[in-house]
């Protein structure tokens, strides 16, 4: 059989997994609380748009399969597959069509490496879907052709399938000597970064267009750039100024080489709203239901601490670090980043009040580019 | 939504996981044996019975879907599901309809407590599939209605959802003192399991005729009993004379309680082929294909000594007797093992050659009962 691309490549830097008080399954709340902000948004998404009557007339029997992909370890997978699935649900009430409300099956993705154990054992008892995995990237095809009829994924597609080859080559203008990311590096690296996401980006979007049906919906979110704001006005600065310059100091102490810094980038990347669309429009397969800025906190969000900050940083970050430096280095580094946050603190507030979430809701059209 | 019946109670008894020496991924060549015995068998099968053209004029654009129902951590599992596609493919090849070969997605399912993070991480990299895990008892429902096209289970359906609760009642004539199978045992306690394994069956034969779409079919392999024969001259006999006599050993010794091991029993049982053959009957939703009985061993399969017995054994049971009496207990246990499998060498090599493995083909009819 050929068209199966399973693709295996790209290099995971996954979530701290297991349930101990630096999981991300403990410390993932920063994430949460933007998905209990866009849930309305998604409830009417799903209300306006999702073509109910389509999918019953052409697949009678068919149940409904949503993908969460780069799902994590849970609590927030399961919450959004919740919310999505009552909003479903809720469509087919509105529209009389109760009896024929579909059996749902959910399936859970993320990296090879996630960790699915812990994620198996904690998906909710009084569930109403059928539950499945998938490891790989979402990079590449991931489900048969015509085989899903929503997908879902949240902060996930901020992490590039790899750190772009230029940032660690000492003879490209685009090496990041120094650095960890392209916060505040020089426009090559930036360069580097932003064409590693639209060579990822237009990977996604082909192969989610293969596996949606026709008629079947994608919501995205991810941090993201309102067009014209300065990447140094950012929260993508800030892993530089606290992670990237605590490395350097402990660099400078003698207690990791200089060389282990200047081979180690984080692949993550927040496009300009511009650039988005841009990538959509281009693969021609999907409409755009909704593309729009979102504050992060809304209404009355609590305001995290510095502990909480490095509580996040940690549980997203400290696998790829140990990856790199080795376990050694770890509780070293963590105690060194509360203070490089609480020097950002000012930055960080005034993020915090700025759009800077990008939520997108498209819809997979019958036309083929 | 109601008809979800997303089944977690049944006690999993599971297989070592991992991939250290004791483990089930490196300790499964028992099983695997088997495997290869019945490829041609399977084969034939297929190439016979599935109804291809069927499944094409339903569902153009339908992906081929396979689960493996109980399916550990491997290899065996990864052997089985290339067998199985290998001979669709070849089916789909010899009625000229090379074109039409689907995409195929494999769901591989287990308890929820199986290492499907192991498993996950040792897919083969040059699978022809897009690969699931689903974790869940098989007892109860795992997937969509009508969503599969074949389902497979080898050495899984032997093991049952639970210990019969009159076995470990002491106020019950089914007590089973003394003893942790009922391979030696009074005929109450064989009853007892038996009503379990018609119970248990009974469940698994419902989910499945729901989860199968009409012409799928389904391949079930497992230890068995020839009519008329003896329990006592069976594999069954063994797990009682080998493990229940050095726990029993162990606890005359004073090492362990002598109530601990009357409240262990082992939940597997081997049918003789007419239960199984009266129970799918009395299911209704399917037509028996093929229903036999065959050797373990044919041709020039290597015969397994006192140390290969013992580490199939280990893989098998090790996990079950830790949770019940403590990892203390183990190397003692497994110390004394090798001696009393020495002790039956005779009934072994007698049961080697006898037809004790049971393969059925089953095949999804449009007759809802």
């Amino acid at each position: 059989m050929e068209g199966v691309e399973t693709n295996a490549s790209p290099k995971a830097f996954p979530m701290k997994g297991g349930d101990g008080p630096h999981s991300y399954a403990k410390n993932s709340s920063y994430q949460r609380d933007f998905i209990d902000a866009v849930k309305s948004m998604i409830d009417e998404a799903i209300a306006d748009k999702l073509d109910i009557k389509h999918f019953y007339s052409t697949t009678s029997s068919c149940p409904f399969r949503i993908a969460d992909l780069g799902c994590s370890v849970g609590p927030n997978t399961f919450i959004s597959m919740k919310n999505i699935i009552e909003a479903i649900e809720l469509k087919y009430n509105s529209e009389g069509m109760n009896s024929k409300i579909p059996e749902f099956q959910v399936f859970f993705s993320d990296h090879t490496s996630n960790d699915f154990n812990t994620l198996f054992a904690s998906v909710p008892p009084d569930r109403r879907y059928f539950t499945a995995g998938v490891p790989g990237s979402f990079y590449g095809r991931l489900f048969p052709k015509s085989s899903l009829h929503f997908a879902h994924s949240s902060y996930a597609l901020n992490w590039l399938s790899r750190v772009p080859k230029e940032v660690l080559d000492k003879d490209s203008p685009a090496w990041n000597k120094g650095k960890i990311h392209y916060g505040s590096a020089k426009n090559e690296v930036v360069e580097a970064y932003s064409a590693q996401f639209v060579r990822d980006m237009e990977s996604f979007l082909n192969a989610r267009a293969q596996e949606l049906v026709y008629g079947g919906m994608m919501t995205l979110i991810m941090p993201c750039l309102a067009n014209g704001s300065l990447i140094s006005q950012s929260f993508t600065t800030i892993i530089e100024h606290v992670i990237g310059s605590s490395l350097m100091d402990m660099a400078q102490m003698g207690l990791i080489s200089e060389d282990k810094v200047d081979s180690f980038n984080i692949p993550t990347y927040s496009p300009y709203l511009y650039e988005m669309e841009k990538l959509i429009e281009r693969n021609k397969c999907f409409s755009i239901v909704k593309l729009e800025l979102v504050a992060r906190h809304q209404g009355n969000v609590s305001i995290p601490d510095v502990q909480a900050y490095t509580m996040v940083i940690r549980a997203v970050t400290e696998e790829g670090i140990k990856q790199h430096f080795g376990s050694e280095i770890i509780e070293e580094l963590f105690d060194r980043i509360p203070r490089k946050i609480a020097e950002f603190s000012h930055l960080l507030d005034d993020i915090r009040k700025k759009a800077t979430q990008l939520f997108v809701v498209l819809k997979r059209e019958e036309s083929d580019p």
